[in-house]
């Protein structure tokens, strides 16, 4: 089967480990995105002008990936219902950036203007609540009670996940735990749905479906510590574009929990002017910096990452092999390679 | 019956031809009530907090009532459906609202300080999500698709109206069509869509269906534009508390669409100056008044409000006549009194 990449090699290059499970779902991909398209259209000129800023403007779109091909795992092949959940799991990604731009504050997103500076922190909202509104109208439209259940769910639980980390925000002294709590919400809670609807739409048992979340879970959670990591310009630590945003905005993440942990009484008060009170002066990003590499706390949050990573392989054991498997699990590598 | 109020006596009292109704649907309306508090409830605790801020700061739950009375109206008699959908309909109210704050950056709501300058902007946002997340997982609960189907609709056309009102915003040349969409939206689309569900909750034929959303919907615009004649001291146009909110916003609504088509370049002018640029100087709100009232804005707009309630009336002909039926048409009066 040609879509079967060694590991030694998709660890060389992280997008190379994505392109077999691209490959594998690329027609209903095209699907998912007339449907992400002709969804965001409305009378309303502005929608589709704010929306498809974002939408438009990238991403990988690994959420409807997941979905579609956790169903296809699971053996689907019903009509459009994977593909509409998926573009239902694309909007509710996208109304959470949205709306996340608004909470932060942020200038930029995907390398482009953020949506609230072009029009405004009113339009971010809104039209995240119209892509909510579209979101759960395809849903109703795929007809699913059990499907509805798990993406309404998640809507619940990502809003609480970011509520929690407002609460946390700015707090030097939150534990591994909490933050675990914050990133199971904000981030994986989307993969978990993302995934597990796939075996609820083909009607398999409760095994698959909860293997399938199993695994979107784990796999989220080792993406956000990835991109935690990332944001400081990933193991190798260099100073790169976009490095430090999350150390200019006061974010507290895994690489900080550790370090602050680790640290000495004079590094702790560092964190606490810079990342607690917000007074960051020249040359704090490489204080910042040499401080996660003393206390090896970017290698140390990757080997976390592994760790989930490697349960989100285990999850997907008890399916047979063939090609949509092996292509999930590269999505494994490739979400960890993305650190160095 | 001793629940027949004449409609004399309840054109004297506004509140008064609201009490039938809250007191047919009472039992059901403490169990909404209930279920709003448990559903509120969350490990972190900012949830619940600005929540119930919120909602425990009143309002008389019009939307909910409508929700239970008319799916009684239509003889449902099954379990909790109706509670549940009128607590979702709550929820994606009290959402709005939230986001509202937010979108007009409200510092007051309901008479108290608003949620977002209590917790800030972004648990309102947040908070919000989390509500209409809550208000889906219900509606699921429920487990009727068709109910499903009209609530996220509503859900989305309430979005458009808002980002419609957004792009019409300080536009003096607003026309009255272009004035109703924006309330069909924002406003009308939610008291249809909790109207709507009863008869679907209850199982009954598309003619009832048509008639419940008809009647919610006329209802609904009725409601907006006495709440436009509020904004400006009612009818009898005297300065009072909260007195043209409106007006200091630069929000375009019913009255002063009429008036700047009515008035002379010199109004027109002034208009342009306190709503479109706003520049507003001492005395304007009073000169605003003086023309609204040269114009017989305020009165006419309530004429306005008076047709929408024929129309809602007249929806409700082809049920039989009783004591909900005789109840929601006094709601119509309530709504139409307020102006006075």
């Amino acid at each position: 089967m040609g879509v079967v990449v060694s590991l030694d090699e998709s660890r060389s290059d992280p997008e190379s480990s994505l392109n077999d499970l691209v490959a594998l779902v690329a027609g209903g991909m095209e699907r998912v995105n007339t449907t992400i398209l002709s969804r965001t259209g409305s009378a309303v000129t502005m929608i589709p002008e704010v929306a498809q800023h974002l939408i438009a403007s990238g991403g990988k779109r690994l959420r409807p990936i997941l979905t579609l091909a956790c169903a296809d795992l699971c053996g689907y092949r019903g009509g459009d219902g994977a593909v509409k959940l998926a573009a239902s799991v694309e909007f509710m990604h996208t109304a959470t950036l949205l709306h996340d731009d608004v909470v932060d504050e942020s200038d930029m997103r995907r390398g482009r203007v953020a949506a609230r500076i072009k029009w405004g922190n009113e339009a971010s909202v809104l039209v995240g609540d119209f892509l909510l509104g579209q979101a759960f109208r395809m849903m109703v439209e795929v007809g699913s009670l059990r499907a509805l259940d798990i993406l309404s769910s998640a809507a619940t639980v990502i809003a609480e996940g970011e509520v929690m980390q407002l609460t946390a925000a700015k707090n030097t002294e939150t534990s591994e735990d909490e933050y675990l709590a914050v990133i199971r919400g904000k981030t994986a809670e989307l993969f978990a749905a993302a995934c597990e609807v796939g075996p609820v739409l083909a009607e398999r048992p409760r095994a698959e479906q909860a293997a399938c979340r199993s695994y979107g879970m784990n796999l989220g959670i080792a993406f956000q510590l990835v991109d935690d990591v990332l944001d400081y310009g990933g193991t190798s630590a260099s100073l790169g574009k976009n490095v430090g945003d999350d150390f200019r905005e006061g974010k507290i993440t895994l690489p900080i929990v550790l370090a602050f942990r680790r640290g000495s009484e004079e590094e702790r008060t560092f964190w606490r002017r810079t990342l607690q009170d917000g007074v960051i002066e020249d040359g704090d990003l490489e204080t910042a910096l040499n401080i996660l590499r003393r206390h090896r706390a970017l290698e140390d949050t990757t080997e976390r990452a592994r760790h989930y990573g490697a349960m989100a392989r285990d999850a997907l054991a008890l399916f047979p092999n063939g090609p949509v498997k092996t292509a999930l699990l590269q999505v494994v590598d490739f979400c960890i390679a993305r650190a160095h």
